[in-house]
Order: C-alpha cells, then sequence, then structure tokens
C-alpha cells in the first residue's frame, strides 16, 4: 500500500466537434473540484506545448494531488467526481489516467 | 511564448521482452539526467497504481520542471538528453510527452 501523496495525472483528448465553449465549461468544472472533494490537496493543470510530437493526440493535462492512497481512494468514487466524469466523457475522444507515488529525485 | 515553469510529463510502455534489470538501468539513467543538464529544475516519478484503468498500457511517470520554455527548448536537443533517449527508445512499446505551463489552481 503507498503511503506517500499520490500524484493523478489525467490527460483529455476532446472530440473534434466539442466548441471552445463547452471545453471550457468542462475545464472549470474540472477546476471547481477541489473546492469540493476534500482530499484533493493540490490541483494544477495546462494545455500541451510540446515540442517533440509525442502526445499521442492529448491537448489537456490535469495533475491532482492527493495525501496519500486512502485520499486517491476516496477520490475515485466521490458523487462530485463521479457526476463531473459523466458530464465529461461524452466529449472525448481520448482519457488516460496514470496515478504514482512520486520519487523526488530533484 | 510561455513565460513560467514548464511541466513535462513522460510515460512510458516498456516492451514485453524487457528484463526488469534493463527497465532499472533505464530508470536509473532518466534520473542521472537532472546531474547533467542544467536546465532541470525538478525531476520526480513513479509506477503507475491507478484503480480507474485508463492507463492505456503505460506503467512509468516521470515529470520534470524547467524554469521556462526557453530551458524546455534547451533540453530537448541536449546531447546528453539525446544519448539516453537513443538508448532507450529501442526498449519501449509506447512514448508519451505532453509539455505544459502549469495554471495552479491549488
Amino acid at each position: 500500500m503507498a503511503t506517500g501523496p499520490v500524484k493523478h495525472v489525467v490527460l483529455f483528448k476532446f472530440k473534434e466537434d466539442v466548441s471552445e465553449n463547452k471545453i471550457q465549461e468542462l475545464i472549470d468544472g474540472y477546476k471547481a473540484l477541489p473546492g469540493k472533494i476534500e482530499v484533493m490537496k493540490g490541483f494544477e493543470w495546462g494545455t500541451d506545448m510540446s515540442i517533440e510530437g509525442l502526445s499521442q493526440g492529448f491537448t489537456h493535462c490535469f495533475i491532482s494531488t492527493f495525501e496519500d492512497s486512502a485520499g486517491r481512494d476516496a477520490y475515485v468514487p466521490h458523487p462530485e467526481h463521479q457526476k463531473y466524469a459523466q458530464g465529461l466523457l461524452p466529449h472525448l475522444d481520448k482519457i488516460l489516467v496514470l496515478d504514482f507515488v512520486p520519487e523526488v529525485a530533484l
């Protein structure tokens, strides 16, 4: 069982017909989750500006931090998370979620 | 042009025949880069422990931080990065690289 903080990395690729307004609404909805879900201890996000051509079509990255794996375990089924995910998923072409307990090397 | 710090998110999926020893060697090689490449201002990594089944086969996550996009631009062609990448890529089934200037919302 992981004991340290957990980083929760989420990548989105929206469907091509999703409007800019809808994308902004979905970003704003994600940004609102830390105010509703107490176990979210950190949150940052941004849009891809990589130059290596290896983003595999993903355009948006969100990194949440949980105090420990129990916090992550509480987040996944949280009603506010589930409600957000239900409104989000129909607009996504692809999603990727990867969690890890960081070893900080610098 | 981005002005703030840049987060450089890299995901690996190794080929199935890559040994544990080789994987460890490649992780150690990545961890050694911040000691060789001055523009790397932060580095953390870990292995996937997500529970949502959306990691798309990726198993390792590395997040480097650069002071600004100029730092990232210097990193990509840096000889030590290029040398590492050349030794790494033959062992990967998939790689994903996404950079972003984080908006910190919590």
